[in-house]
C-alpha cells in the first residue's frame, strides 16, 4: 500500500466539519477504496474554541490558513473558505506553487481564477479538484469532464441554485408571494441573511461559466455570463405558466450556437412535463444534450452539509487514488479562447404578461406591434378586472429573436394604454 | 505528449461500428481529451465484405479475435462480441493476461466472470472497463466506483432494460396489450427477434449484479439476483396502479439490508410522481441512495448505438489518460463475500389483482384470510362484471414480508370463488 495521504483542512464551517467528520467516521471505508490512508493532518479556522461536534485531538491547529499551504507535511490542501479573494485566493494559490493538491467547493474562485490555478497545476504536476462548487452532490464535474468525453455538448441546461428553485416552487405549490417565501427559506436556513448571491443569480452564474467550460472546451470567462434574477416573479406568472402548460424555474444554460457559446442565468418557462420541470425545492439538477449519448440527466441534493463534504472527500479519494487527472480534462493551453454569444442574438420562444386598460383593440395593437418585429403570436389569455377597468393580457410567441422582442416590448411599453412595464420570461423547451 | 494508444476492437457490430466512428470522426477532439493520440490498429469481426459504413482503410483486419490478445502492437482490447462464454471469454482472458487493457459492454462476461477478470487486471497492472455494460450511456459505473466513495449506498434501484420499460409504458400510454407491443417493439428494433432476455429480467439482472457489487463493496454473485419477467403484466393491473396512484416500472434493485443485499429484478408498482416512475419508453435510469448524498438520480438512454459507443469511447479515453483504477473502485482481494438476502426475507408492501365469484362476502373472506398472516390491507378497488357473474378485486397492502404474502396468496388461490391465480406485484417507494 503506497504511503498514507495527508490532508489539511482550511475552514471548519458546516461543510468543513462537514468533510472532517467522514474522514473521521469512514477511514477504512475511504482506505479500501483509495488504496491508502486518507490522514488529518493539520485543520484552521477562524475561532478555535467554536463547538464544532468533531473530535480535533492529534490534529494541528494552524492558526493562519496559510501555513497550510507551506507545510511539509501536508500533501492536499483541502480550502473550504470561500470568497474569490482574500485568504482563500492566497491560499490555493501558494499551495499549487508548493506543489501541494488543492480541493475546493469554492465556485466563486473557480469561476473566476480557475484558469491560473489550473495552469499552474498542470505546471507542478498537481490536482486541483471541484466537484463540490458545482450542484453539490450531483457528480457532474466528473461526468462532464470524463465520462462525456466521446460527445460533443450542445447544451447544459441546471437549476443550481437550490434557494432560488426553493423560492419559485413554493410560490408554484402554496399560491404564496415571493416576500413571504424568502422570509421562510431564511427561517429554514436554505437562504442566507443575505440572500442576493442566491436570488440574484450571481451564485448560478459562477457555477454556469464552470459547467461551460467543462462542456465546450473554452476558456472560463465569467464576465460573460447574462444574469437576470428571480426578484421579478409574481404569483400571477406562475398562474399562468400553469395554464399555458408550464412551470417557472431558475435556469443556468450553456449552449453552443452559431453565433458562439451562449451563457444565461434567468427564470425561465419550461414544460411541466419535462425531467427539469419535475425538480422541486432545494434539489439541483442538470440536464446536458450530447451528440451521441443523447440527454443525459442529473438530480439530486445541490447543497447542504453531507452533499458537499460527500464530493469534497470523494475528491481527496480520486487525489489519493491517482486518479485525478487535469483540472478541466483537457490542458489549459488547449482550451480554446471561445467566442460567447450575447444575450441580444438569444433566439427562442417568449412569455409576456401586459396589465393593459380594458378598451376594445388593445390585443389587436399589440399583436400588430409585435407583428411588426415579425413575432408570431402562438397562445393568448386575457382576464378582466373590471373594478378596476383594466385587464391582464399573457401570451406566448413562437421563436424569435431577442432583439426583435426587446424592440417590440419597447414600443409596446410606450402604448398609452399599457398601464405596467411589460412583463417577459424567456421559454426552454427540451 | 505521451506515446499514441493503439486499440483493436473485436466485433464490428452496431456498437463496434459506433466505436469506430467515434474514433475516427473525433480523433484531434479525443487526443486533446486523452493528452495522446487514440490509434485503431486492428478489428476483427465475423464477416469482412458486410457495409458497416466505415472506412476500414490502413486498419489491420484480423481473421480469428484472439489474435488481438496476442498482438505485439495493440494496448487495448476492445470486446463486442458478447457473451459470457466462447469467444468473448477466451478474448478478454488472453488479453488480460498478455497485459493488455480491456474494454467490453458485455454484462453477461462482467456479471459471470467479472472478479475472476479484474483479479487478473489488478495482477497485470491493466484496466478492465466496463461502464457501457449498465445503462448504455449512463455513467452510473464510474458514479458509483469514484463519484459517491464517500457514501455508504442504501439501495440502488434501476430501469435497466429499455425493451421491458418500452413494453410497460406503451402498455400504459395505449392501452394496449403486452403481445402486441412485444410485436411493434421487435420491428421497431428495441427488442430482439428472441426477446427472452429482455422480458425475463435476465438482461437487467446482469446489469444489476455488476452495480450491486460496486454499490455495496461486496463480490458479485449473479446467481444470488431473484428475476421475475414482465411477462404476467396485464392491461388490468395498470389501470389499477394509475387508480391507486401507481405506475408499473420493471426495476433491478440492490439493497443493503439487515438480513443481508438483497438484489431482486421484477416488475414494481412505483409513484407515479417518483422519477423513476416519470421514465418512459427506452429511457433508462438509476437512483441511488446514499448516507450523505441523499438520493442522486440520472438518467439518459439506456442503449443504443450511440449511447453505448459512446461509453465505450470514454472508457478508452479514461485508459489513454491513466485514469481507469483498479476495476470494481476496491481490490478485488478487500471485496467482501457479502451475505445475500433470499426473497423470502423481503418486507415491502403489495398489489394483488383477484378474479372472484360475484358473491355475499368475498371480499370479508379475502381480507381476513390476509388478516391471518397479519397482512394489512390500505385500499382496495372492486370491479363486477355482471354479465360473467364474476368481479376483480384489486388491493394494496401495508408494509409485510414475503413469505407471509406468499401464504396469504395460497391460501386465498385456493378458494372455492377465486377463479384465477391471485396477480401479485411489489411496490417500492422513494
Amino acid at each position: 500500500m503506497e504511503k498514507e495521504l495527508k490532508i489539511g483542512i482550511a475552514g471548519l464551517g458546516t461543510v468543513g466539519a462537514g468533510v472532517f467528520k467522514i474522514l473521521s467516521r469512514k477511514s477504512g471505508l475511504l482506505a479500501k477504496r483509495a488504496g491508502r490512508k486518507i490522514i488529518v493532518s493539520a485543520v484552521s479556522s477562524r475561532d478555535r474554541k467554536k463547538n464544532r461536534d468533531i473530535d480535533l485531538n492529534g490534529v494541528r491547529w494552524m492558526e493562519r490558513a496559510e501555513n497550510l499551504a507551506s507545510d511539509n507535511e501536508i500533501d492536499v490542501v483541502v480550502e473550504l473558505i470561500g470568497g474569490a479573494e482574500g485568504m482563500a485566493y492566497e491560499l490555493c494559490r501558494s499551495a499549487l506553487e508548493n506543489k501541494k493538491h488543492v480541493v475546493t467547493a469554492n465556485k466563486a474562485l473557480i469561476a473566476e481564477r480557475g484558469m491560473e490555478f489550473a495552469e499552474l497545476a498542470e505546471k507542478n504536476s498537481v490536482a486541483l479538484m471541484f466537484e463540490a462548487s458545482v450542484a453539490g452532490g450531483i457528480p457532474i464535474i466528473k461526468a462532464l469532464k470524463e465520462s462525456l468525453s466521446s460527445n460533443e455538448v450542445n447544451r447544459v441546461s441546471g437549476i443550481l441554485n437550490g434557494t432560488s428553485n426553493y423560492i419559485l416552487s413554493a410560490m408554484d405549490k402554496q399560491k404564496r408571494d415571493f416576500d413571504d417565501v424568502l422570509k421562510e427559506a431564511q427561517k429554514l436556513g436554505y437562504a442566507e441573511s443575505d440572500p442576493s448571491f442566491d436570488i440574484s443569480g450571481t451564485d448560478a452564474a459562477h457555477k454556469l461559466a464552470i459547467l461551460s467550460c467543462l462542456a465546450h472546451g473554452g476558456k472560463i470567462d465569467f464576465s460573460t455570463v447574462y444574469i437576470e434574477g428571480i426578484e421579478g416573479i409574481s404569483q400571477d406568472d406562475i398562474a399562468y405558466a400553469r395554464e399555458f402548460g408550464y412551470v417557472i424555474r431558475p435556469l443556468a444554460i450553456s449552449r453552443a450556437t452559431e453565433n458562439g457559446v451562449e451563457q444565461r442565468v434567468h427564470p425561465c418557462l419550461v414544460p411541466e412535463k419535462s425531467a427539469i420541470g419535475g425538480v422541486e425545492g432545494v434539489t439541483g439538477a442538470v440536464l446536458v444534450e450530447c451528440d451521441e449519448l443523447g440527454p443525459a440527466f442529473f438530480s439530486g441534493a445541490g447543497a447542504g452539509q453531507g452533499p458537499t463534504a460527500s464530493a469534497v472527500v470523494s475528491d481527496i479519494v480520486d487525489i489519493a487514488a491517482n486518479r485525478a487527472g487535469l483540472p478541466f480534462g483537457i490542458s489549459v493551453k488547449k482550451l480554446e479562447k471561445k467566442k460567447f454569444a450575447d444575450i441580444n442574438h438569444h433566439s427562442g420562444a417568449y412569455y409576456i404578461r401586459l396589465n393593459v386598460k380594458d378598451e376594445l383593440g388593445v390585443l389587436a395593437s399589440i399583436t400588430s406591434s409585435m407583428g411588426k418585429e415579425k413575432i408570431g403570436v402562438e397562445s393568448v389569455l386575457q382576464r378582466a378586472n373590471e373594478k378596476q377597468g383594466t385587464a391582464q393580457i399573457a401570451l406566448i410567441t413562437h421563436e424569435t429573436g431577442e432583439d426583435s422582442m426587446q424592440k417590440a416590448l419597447k414600443n409596446i411599453g410606450k402604448m398609452e394604454y399599457v398601464v405596467e412595464k411589460p412583463h417577459m420570461i424567456r421559454i426552454e423547451t427540451f
